[in-house]
């Protein structure tokens, strides 16, 4: 087990295992998107570092259905940087606050030889949705295409360039669809670490396993950073969640079911360098 | 204006510029405890560095008279720490977790070549203690001795070790002081970046000049990471302060007044490095 996952199964709480804890149908949620952990520097301009800060950190509260009220911002700025640039990041930060209604209310800065930034996130939910739940039978689906940013991950660590609407600078968090359709899930999830990954996390949090409905390929399942939904449901709900997905221009794909019996799960390992 | 402060100023909104924020009788901080912005590796244990990026953010909450509940702590992990190392420092942030009843609700890891520790607080006050507020002719005055960690600093710069015991490890928080002394308080504040560069934006938050009543020396006025309180109260009051401080063992000094009069600002410079 590497050290970042023996930290957090250390730290870990009641509170924690989910995109972002729910207390009192406020929910919080705090990612850093930091240089050399999640990009490097030459891949992303300072506008789209920001911009990806914000909206990982975002994805995390439309995967709670929560509506993000506030957010806690601290930069580490390098001794290299300058005004201009400092001043793109905060342009960049504000004009997202502003455009999701987010308050800036606090946060910190440090000097640093990398360029990073934490963001914490403070939302209301009426219906949290959480990754627990799942029962027997229920139906696995994800939203969206899953493939491009690991193929463009790919690329970026072959040193070519990716389009500007690459999905790994803009990722489609889908606000609307999960609003819409969290009354009928009995679990969701974004999909960070890859469908692999997170369908295993997802199944073993609900102690079930993996019954596959439609292979999914190793260019899908080992994609990170796709901030797609990973949702579950009764079956009984299929046509509802179907209705949404096309009333909110929402492409689902339904792969698998939950099982009580005992299954092989997908192959996992972690796409960070 | 360095790269910090530029970042702080152009991110800037009516919820920043005190300890913490309050929203609707709840209290928002964030602060970052980094290897070589606030300590170098050689000057603490492990164990002192979680504890001391725990007890400045509490003290930021205890400084707005909030009752903390929740955290959320992202850190960073040197490549070269290995399990005994991250153990140390989870167990210390967990002891103290529960020592303040503080619930760890989230955070995230991140690799790095250097130490750091991101905590986001949350709290609840009835009557929240923050910088503005303050009048012409108020008294102010601080807790404790000043002085102690800008001398044992020096020395850790110099490469002399100093006392388990210092107030550079272990910073004494005001709690019962602070609590019982609000509702005689126009205004408070920890003392982070030493007496004259708090006392200076303490005023000037308010349009207020300074009038010194007592000579406070350099080594006293440039001494930062007190974390100890900055207080301004009502002459009115001085009695009840006077009582509260003697109750809870809190030696305070009385040392100058706001006066609406021109007046020189006390001379500040970062003590940060």
């Amino acid at each position: 087990m590497d050290l970042e996952n023996y930290f957090i199964d250390n730290i870990k709480t009641r509170y924690i295992g989910d995109d972002g804890a729910v207390i009192e149908k406020r929910v919080y949620a705090m990612d850093a998107f930091w240089e050399e952990t999640h990009f490097k520097k030459n891949w992303m301009s300072i506008e789209q570092i920001a911009y990806k800060a914000f909206i990982i950190n975002l994805s995390d509260m439309v995967a709670m259905n929560a509506n993000t009220k506030y957010m806690l911002i601290t930069v580490a700025l390098p001794q290299k940087f300058n005004e201009d640039k400092v001043e793109r990041l905060t342009s960049t930060l504000k004009r997202l606050a502003k455009e999701y209604k987010i308050d800036i209310i606090g946060g910190d800065t440090i000097g640093s030889d990398k360029l990073g930034i934490v963001i914490t996130m403070i939302g209301d939910s009426k219906i949290p949705l959480t990754r627990d739940g799942i029962e027997d039978g229920d139906l696995l689906a994800y939203t969206g295409t899953l493939g491009s940013v690991k193929r463009d991950l790919d690329r970026l660590f072959d040193g070519e360039r990716i389009p500007d609407n690459s999905k790994f600078y803009n990722p489609t968090l889908r606000v609307d669809f999960t609003k819409a359709a969290t009354p009928w899930l009995n679990a969701g999830m974004d999909i960070s670490d890859g469908l692999y990954c997170d369908t295993n996390k997802l199944l073993k949090y609900n102690k079930l396993s993996l019954k596959e409905l439609k292979p999914i390929p190793p260019e899908i399942g080992f994609s990170g950073e796709e901030y797609e939904m990973l949702i579950a449901f009764n079956p009984n709900n299929l046509n509802k969640i179907k209705r949404i997905a096309k009333a909110t221009n929402t492409p689902i794909t339904i792969f698998a079911q939950a099982t009580t019996n005992k299954q092989e799960p997908y192959p996992c390992k972690s796409h960070h360098f």
